[in-house]
């Protein structure tokens, strides 16, 4: 968690980090400033200091949001460095950041360079970095110290996740409510004009309603028949909506602009469910409640969660990950990830990372399920969990998880 | 444009590109991949051929959509490289490369790495990439390939931004409207329950006609009073609208997921207009038409159009970054960028890039302004225009410029 950071800078060797960002949405940026939302500048933070921001002096507004010291590049000569390098980019942000290192004080040594950018600029930036006196400026590989840093919540954070998950509950319940208020012509639902209820029509009820809790879709799949059958089918717009066919809805919205994730997965059919759906969904439920169940307390490796799921599909006869590594029948995923500001974050519920364990202050999805694309269904059942200061698995989804929606014949 | 990909590889010596990015929208990603919504994996482009991708299996469905040639990462044996890199994802990933760089056939060279994803990691993984035989893994300093490519739009490209505008000129007049609504108590537009129409109450009404339109906010600027002093403020959320304010209105969306934007800005103000900012916005209004007037033919540098406002500004007694280079009040940003897939593209039209010129094919935004937030305001009128194939400059954005929102009082 946050009040982590400068442990895992010492850890590193690091004196301080940079964030860098383009003008979209950076996670690392909203989590050091608080959620200020400016478009692009720099982040520093020196070790054992609060961070500081270099902004366009346009943004200098919105940057004091973030409660931080706010610098603008004027500050540090920005408009002379880019005429002195005749407007080469590269080479006045070079002389930017060492203008910027030595106002901070900043300590010879190694300095990190963290967030989400166009990797060709710096690929190629790093070089001169790497020229100033005093600095060596470094990547990582493996898990990062933002990675690390994710891998538990703080209480504020939980207390965000807390709202997102209401809200997107609701949003669920709301768009079972609105799927149920459709009558049934032959095998399809139709809308009061006659014509076929789409994915297209509830994927835009759904966003309309995660826009009404503060929340905006991040891709939501919302696939049907063969589609449910590839975890990461989008669903096809023109689709109308069948009675008797599996339905997976994965809705995983984050907070308006960017923030805080909610991850819970339904799968539904419509009227009624055939046969080999019914068993395969009773299946995935008997498989999500060993899952949960096989959660003991802090410190046990994740991997003995997919493990006891894993067991569970091959002694029901599915092909999963493990017994047949590129099958694309079965169970093909892990069983969960970390959910945070990014959807996916650590720990891993996977059998082939041997390393993660469960602690306090994780926030994990628990998502077994089972694809059969050319039986023409998938069925995947997930919810967001959290382990709480006590080591309890505490659920922050809050929706029921029944198969059928029940429509007017 | 796209089909200038292979020559702009040529001038930089490159036989290959390849894109990464993670799991949030990439806009190279989507440029060449038609709009193909799957999250991570790789894409390649051999110069002279095709882009191919490599997925993960779980995106395979996905993927196809693009048209092009989709490979999982098992048909590289990812499996086996990560067991093999014991668990090191870095590693496994610089075998997985070369893998297909071979079975692509690249002859040795320069290989471009582009896409926006965490920089900590590819600026480690370079270096091991780069020990791999016959290829040398590059960045770019300047403009890169994609920024010169996304220049110019070609007819499809331009197609869907026609669409955007329209949508996003639809929303204007919806919001326009929205607001005229509503009734007024003293100096506040009220609610039918008496309480006051927020900023918050108008940005949520943006984007859900948005959405009824198929577009999605990436952030949008409704900032009133002292706010519309500082261009890039995004608003209070809890405030509410007051008559006589100016009202600054940016809005910038984009397809749903991810893909072509539109921008616009008007400034508003509610009921009547006090004198300081009527004569702003009329400085502002003419200083557009001078901007578009500038406009000459193909081949013009965009200095010239931004050279001409601020010749005016200057004449009209407002401090500009020309005159005062650091100055928060007056003229304080460039006259235009390019508008694409990215919402700030180039050419740019500013007097400090003295390269960038005006040709067929661009789409650019024309946006002066005029900010003194100690005043309590800041007027910005912007269309977004296209230069089309005869070499005209016609504007895509088609929405009236009117000051004065009138209301019931």
């Amino acid at each position: 968690m946050k009040a982590d950071l400068d442990q895992l800078m010492e850890k590193r060797g690091l004196q301080a980090l940079v964030v860098v960002g383009d003008e979209t949405y950076s996670v690392p940026r909203d989590y050091l400033t608080n959620g200020a939302q400016v478009t692009g500048g720099l982040v520093i933070k020196k070790r054992g200091a609060d961070p500081v921001m270099i902004v366009n002096p346009m943004e200098v507004e919105e940057a004091a949001a973030s409660g931080l010291t706010v610098y603008t590049n004027h500050d540090f000569g920005w408009g002379d460095l880019i005429k002195e390098a005749d407007g080469d980019r590269s080479k006045a942000t070079v002389k930017l950041w060492e203008r910027v290192l030595q106002q901070q004080a900043i300590p010879p040594g190694k300095i990190g360079i963290y967030g989400t950018d166009d990797v060709n600029v710096y690929i190629e930036m790093v070089d001169e970095l790497n020229q100033l006196a005093d600095y060596e400026f470094v990547g990582e590989r493996g898990l990062t110290l933002f990675d690390e840093a994710f891998i538990t919540k703080d209480a504020d954070e939980l207390a965000r996740l807390k709202v997102v998950a209401a809200a997107t509950s609701a949003t669920l319940q709301a768009t079972w409510d609105y799927i149920a208020g459709h009558r049934v012509e032959g095998e399809t639902l139709v809308k009061p004009d006659g014509s076929p209820l789409t994915i297209g029509d509830v994927k835009r009820f759904v966003r309309r309603t995660l826009l009404d809790h503060d929340l905006e879709d991040t891709g939501m799949i919302f696939a049907q028949g063969r589609d449910a059958g590839f975890p990461h089918s989008r669903g096809q717009t023109d689709m109308p909506l069948q009675l008797g066919q599996a339905i997976i809805f994965d809705l995983f919205p984050r907070e308006i602009g960017g923030g805080y994730h909610h991850d819970v997965t339904r799968t539904w059919c419509i009227g009624y469910a055939p046969e080999p759906l019914q068993k395969a969904y009773d299946t995935v439920m008997k498989a999500f409640d060993i899952a949960i169940t096989a959660y003991d307390e802090p410190g046990q490796p994740t991997h003995e969660l997919q493990e006891a799921v894993l067991d569970y599909f091959e002694e029901e006869g599915h092909p999963t990950q493990r017994s047949q590594p590129s099958t694309m029948n079965g169970y093909v995923h892990s069983l969960g990830h970390g959910v945070g500001l990014k959807i996916h974050e650590r720990p891993s519920l996977s059998h082939l990372t041997r390393k993660d364990i469960l602690q306090q202050g994780n926030v994990v999805s628990v998502e077994p399920g089972l694809y059969y694309p050319d039986e023409g269904y998938g069925v995947r059942v997930e919810d967001t969990v959290y382990i709480d200061e006590t080591g309890k698995m505490i659920s922050l989804t809050d929706f029921h998880k029944k198969l059928v929606i029940e429509v007017q014949q």
